[in-house]
């Protein structure tokens, strides 16, 4: 990849960059589709988002940007159009131009992560769920599975309000749907996933309790890097299947790169 | 080159940015040098360099910016500090950020236009110069002249007035110089500067009566892309030697890497 005047650019926005895996993800799919552009990290730090979005905006040789922690909710308002799922979640994890002017998002996480979930052999339909964190990744996730079919959703989160409000939204929108909030219990789950960002840093603890996790219970996690976190590594132990958060990642940049009108990313 | 959420950035900021050739400079360097850093082209529209710069600056890892058309300018009350040729010029083509916090800029067009001619083989000292053009580039590079000991210098814009308060300038700046703005006669000149944009476009009028250069006179462009202006390609015709924007543009890039503190450039 030669950058020159003529490159097109796209890039991810987030704080902070450097365990970011969508640069490379990004930019090995321009070289294989012999695409003139470069994929880059923006180091924008919390509270600064809306003065470098007004920058951002101005450069016109830059056609979209992922977003990232922790600007997911904080972009929202900055964007001149939102997709379904955006509007229902109060997040965005993609935008780009409109033809009209101005600039639309759309959030891919929750899509995302099924999709891993789903080509990783696990779906989702019909399944019995517990999913801890519904922060703005946590919320896209809990959609997409009731969209998908879930039959049972039991939402946990470090504040209670977060996962109440979460479940009486999804209760409202999916009638099919059993959902509720409480004590993060893996008994009787098919599924175990992963949504709060514990276990990115170094010494965090685990998100969920972990003895009593057993085959053929599935356990995901969003967490993309380091890709084996310890509650991975913990699930693995246990021998349940597990999927990293290197799946949701490539999924959402699947999704992503759809959106972002780069034909031909699966090759 | 790959790029990933740790590669540091910088980039040129100007309008168009097609034809230019930093970006490919840069990279090279960095490639030779091993370092982990990618440059880029920043398209900035005229009049939207205040929201555009507000923006730039908030991304942290975000190392450097070369400004160009049309920019030199207008980004001068955007710093927090000048140097001294940025000062006398009112211009400014590189910025870094200061190690106390904010961001800085320097004008490195009239030493790198100096650097390339007189690399070239052509000293400055004792010579008699007609430069057109009086722009911010121009300004630059009659500074430059005369502080490398050019014996005459003879200025010519389209817009007189420029001609003029930039000579009075000069003969204010630099007592041991002849200084003059007037019609833009070759006869009895060493050296034949263009610092006007003419000969970017294609179709593009020629920027001085060029029917009476002949050798040993040397003919300078400041254009670097097309290399081969109509001025230049006239020139050689006449046989003069001839130094075109490529010289100038390398030295400014010299320069500019050494003030963005990238050690090792010229190998």
């Amino acid at each position: 990849m030669t950058i020159t005047g003529r490159t097109r650019l796209m890039a991810i926005l987030g704080d902070p960059v450097a365990p970011l895996r969508s640069p490379a993800l990004f930019n090995q799919a321009f070289a294989r589709l012999g695409m003139d552009a470069a994929f880059l990290a923006f180091e924008v730090p919390a509270g600064e988002l809306p003065a470098a979005w007004a920058g951002l905006t101005r450069l016109r040789n830059l056609d979209g940007l992922v977003v990232t922690m922790p600007h997911k909710e904080a972009v929202v308002p900055l964007l001149d159009a939102l997709g379904p799922t955006a509007r229902l979640t109060g997040t965005v994890n993609t935008v780009r131009r409109r033809p009209e002017g101005g600039w639309e998002g759309e959030m891919f996480d929750g899509e995302g992560f099924r999709d891993g979930l789903e080509r990783a052999g696990h779906p989702v339909r019909g399944s019995a769920i517990l999913q801890v964190g519904c922060g703005a990744a946590g919320r896209a996730i809990a959609h997409a599975l009731a969209r998908a079919g879930a039959a049972r959703l039991l939402l946990h989160d470090a504040s209670p309000g977060r996962a109440a409000s979460l479940a009486g939204l999804l209760s409202g929108t999916y009638p099919g749907l059993s959902v509720a909030e409480g004590r993060p219990e893996t008994m009787g789950q098919d599924i175990v996933v992963n949504a709060t960002p514990l276990g990115l840093r170094e010494g965090d603890p685990l998100p969920l309790e972990v003895s009593r996790l057993r085959p053929p219970q599935v356990v995901a996690d969003v967490i993309p890097n380091p890709e084996e976190t310890p509650l991975i590594a913990a699930a693995r132990a246990a021998g349940c299947a597990v999927v990293t958060g290197r799946s949701m990642h490539e999924g959402q940049a699947r999704l992503a790169a759809a959106y972002l009108g780069i034909a031909g990313w699966e090759g």
